[in-house]
């Protein structure tokens, strides 16, 4: 891809907050349609957070706050080191942030190696060198063996001036966020020198979950799908990843206790996740600060999960006759929640994230409305015929048994619409497109924690720039008081997986993602959509 | 991918004209969305032209008549040899086929050569073994030199029997696509043997010119992607690319006569094709049987073409001043018509195929309205204020540059809605979605050819199984005369560049134009919706 160009001449346009250049015209061919070279747009309906500093070509997602000198500083990639400062409470043992290193090395300069001889010798450049980023980590406990969380400081504190640059965070997990944003500073010019600004940034996310869905069930993806997409997401500084595992379609998730629901539920006996490949992919996402919160969607959408355990779903009737045909889980029956206890034993074990997505959307009444069984259970309940009250009574249960492995809980927003009783630090995910405004003003008004998906359904296409339509969305844009708006801890871009696999997976969700993921680090006020276009260019370029 | 899974079982449910055999269940993880089990469409509402046969599972484009049977032949990869029959008139020396045999094969068994060790042995299966595919070219001249063309032939028969198949064709082209036929008809089982049913198949394409548009300059496409997507439209029996090389956007063409358009006008100075790229793409084309029709579009859509060649482009005015900025091609000044003399030779000559598209579609005549010497122009010619007319004049002098280098022309319909003189043989492309149908009645009441492609913008997307609104378009389906029929040619799925580049082509314009493919070969009456979905689905994993 010619991408490299768009990357050579990411930050020749750049807007300097000291010393005022003149705009440059940016030419790449990447602009959708546009006309090749067009003027920057004016920096006057800008207003950059806390900062009097105006937003630099090619930051993904911008920083909170950005000041950058006009001054270049030179890396030589024989010589340019990633070290851990002093100080800093992470050394050499730390796993997590040598791996960090050597893979943000790759991506400033790992391409460029290749292609190194005849490069005419640094001295030919009048800029002084930068020779070192050290990464100094506050805290006491660096983290570098744990798991990220909800509550795991992103903050770091970057400055680039000669001869070393510092990043300083207080938890790796910042640390990982600033080794992104340093390597997006850094850029070729035409002739093949690394350059980077003098400049110091402040950051931190505006929302704790940032998080991508993807659908494992009605397509498989292989391994290195979800691998490449977990590279995406840190580029975007997301960093949760909601796998809806199972569905209807499929139950490709092996499970150690109950072999035969992937045995008999998944597509065919090799598109299964593995234990080994259930841990790479939670090993790789820690490494790059990425929470990996499996979703086990009961009692509707679970199909594929009756195909290895017999009487788990209810059985449909009609005329006094069972049909054959088989509708959610049976929440009648105490072998349902023995194998409930039983299994999410195992997932609690398995995925080490503290919250485990119950899904709960979607449910069918219809069989449950058939069988005999169930009408008698409803009756001795006293639940006349509200349904609705017979999915909270299993769904309470379900909650019941993960609370007692302490798992904290994420739901569809059904589960709260239908007054089961939840855990105060439930987080209820808000999907449904009609009001969602309002369903935000509901959930946080009764004082649950929530996550917005409902605008960022990305598998649903369209013709043309659509991530317009998702950076444009305000989060916080509901009716609410302060302390309700402090309840919407984050957001996802899910990409249901009806038509995507593996040939269509990455050029569908990014770079479209890309403006979810900036929408929720970003400062509200970070919403020009030209500026945005800008950057997003530039950062897809980099991407690829 | 596990597409290998679906190829495998691709023939597993085969329903059989002579035999009948249980309906088998279909397995496949490429279901979009849906049960992964489903029972087989019923037949019932099926008619296969002129055969009593019912379709096979895997066969697409729908061949016109097929006969198969249950008895199956076992290939051995090792042994069977595609080899020029006798009474061929092409041997050894016709590079072309030797080329398809060879690709052909590794088509059929060359993923799996990989993994033949520890194979059981043949003798292992109770089936008889086919040796060989012979091919037999019956013209006098097998064309294996030639270039396809609008006229070419090909249609094939093919008889798959113990001990050896025969694929007999008029001319090559027609033995590429019997080959395509072919290999599709061996499939995988579970156990790595290679069978095919015993059959006969009598097939040619139901329209002349079937067509791919790839737009190479709102995004610049590199060669890798063209070539691919030749691979593609081979598989589904297209047989014209047409190459939307240059617009508004970038002016990749690189020009032996006027380098400087390239030079300033393509996005950079390798974002281009040389003239070795472009021969590369018309040979790979033509090993294809696919004709490469380039388009060079103007008045209108060259913006680009200005960058290299001064005063071809209208000086828009303002208040009687030129602002600066330029409209379409000048049309009232004699060196326009000199530089196109020239270019056009160069691109009658380096573009082998009997027709050139000369575009000439969404002129704006606001520059030209607001250029004094335009205006006297028109005065001068007594065109009025009918700027249509005007850009006739200018069409019509294209025209007759073009027809002095014995080139036939394809033009956009605005060509013909404007009324200028065309050559008889002109082919008028339908592409405005608005009543197309009525478009059709009038281009072909005229008495002119005419190709379809209003309903096949394949660069809008939408959620969902788009394939089938294009697969359910019915060419014919307008007021006229059976004459009037016969002059549609074809038609083409476009996929304009705008939001289009190497990231997402291929999985954007495929399989969804395998659906224009069906439809353009196949005879009128395969429409049946869910037959076409089992074969899709199939053809899709296999060109995976």
């Amino acid at each position: 891809s010619r991408c490299t160009m768009g990357r050579a001449m990411g930050l020749a346009g750049l807007l300097l907050g000291l010393v005022v250049v003149p705009a440059v015209l940016v030419s790449t061919s990447l602009r959708h349609g546009a006309p090749r070279t067009e003027a920057e747009p004016e920096p006057s309906g800008w207003e950059l957070a806390a900062a009097d500093a105006v937003p630099e070509d090619s930051l993904w997602p911008l920083p909170q706050w950005v000041r950058m000198y006009s001054r270049q500083l030179q890396l030589a990639p024989s010589r340019f080191q990633l070290v851990h400062g002093a100080g800093s409470s992470a050394g050499p043992g730390c796993g997590l942030l040598q791996d960090a290193f050597r893979r943000y090395y790759e991506y400033m300069f790992g391409h460029s190696r290749r292609r190194t001889r005849g490069r005419r010798p640094l001295a030919a450049r009048a800029e002084p060198e930068l020779f070192q980023l050290q990464v100094v980590i506050e805290a006491g406990d660096p983290g570098c063996d744990r798991h990220p969380q909800l509550t795991s400081s992103e903050a770091y504190h970057l400055t680039v001036t000669e001869p070393v640059a510092i990043l300083k965070a207080y938890e790796v997990w910042g640390a990982l966020r600033g080794l992104e944003t340093f390597s997006q500073l850094v850029h070729e010019d035409d002739y093949g020198s690394f350059l980077v600004n003098e400049s110091e940034i402040n950051d931190f996310p505006r929302f704790a979950h940032r998080g991508v869905l993807l659908d494992t069930s009605r397509h498989y993806l292989p391994l290195k799908s979800i691998l490449t997409n977990l590279d995406a997401m840190a580029f975007n500084k997301f960093n949760v990843l909601h796998w809806h595992i199972v569905d209807d379609q499929s139950f490709p998730y092996q499970s150690i206790y109950f072999p035969a629901l992937s045995d008999k539920g998944a597509y065919s006996s090799n598109l299964i996740y593995t234990p080994t490949d259930v841990r790479l992919v939670i090993e790789y996402a820690r490494l790059r600060g990425i929470r990996v919160i499996p979703e086990f969607d009961t009692p509707g959408h679970t199909q594929s999960w009756g195909k290895g355990q017999k009487d788990l779903l209810t059985p449909c009737y009609n005329g006094g006759q069972p049909t054959g045909s088989f509708g959610p889980v049976n929440p009648v029956w105490n072998t349902t929640y023995d194998f409930m206890t039983k299994f999410f034993k195992e997932i609690s074990s398995v995925f080490p994230d503290e919250f485990i997505h119950l899904g709960g959307d979607e449910v069918d009444f219809s069989c449950w409305k058939s069988n005999p069984e169930v009408k008698e259970f409803m009756k001795k309940q006293g639940f006349g015929t509200d349904y609705a009250k017979l999915e909270s009574y299993y769904v309470q249960n379900i909650l019941d048994i993960v609370s007692s492995y302490n798992k904290g809980q994420m739901v569809w927003q059904e589960v709260f619409d239908h007054k089961a009783q939840l855990k105060p630090d439930t987080v209820v995910q808000v999907w449904m497109a009609n009001n969602y405004a309002h369903e935000l003003s509901s959930v946080t008004g009764a004082g649950f924690t929530t996550v917005l998906s409902a605008p960022w359904y990305l598998d649903y296409i369209s013709y043309g720039q659509d991530w317009k339509k998702y950076y444009s969305v305000e989060p916080l844009n509901f009716l609410g008081s302060e302390k309700q708006k402090k309840l919407v801890i984050g957001g996802e871009a899910c990409l249901w997986g009806e038509f995507v696999d593996a040939t269509n997976l990455t050029p569908r969700l990014w770079p479209r993602a890309s403006a979810v993921g900036e929408r929720l680090w970003s400062s509200s006020n970070v919403t020009n959509l030209q500026d945005a276009y800008k950057r997003l260019t530039n950062h897809r370029c980099r991407m690829l």
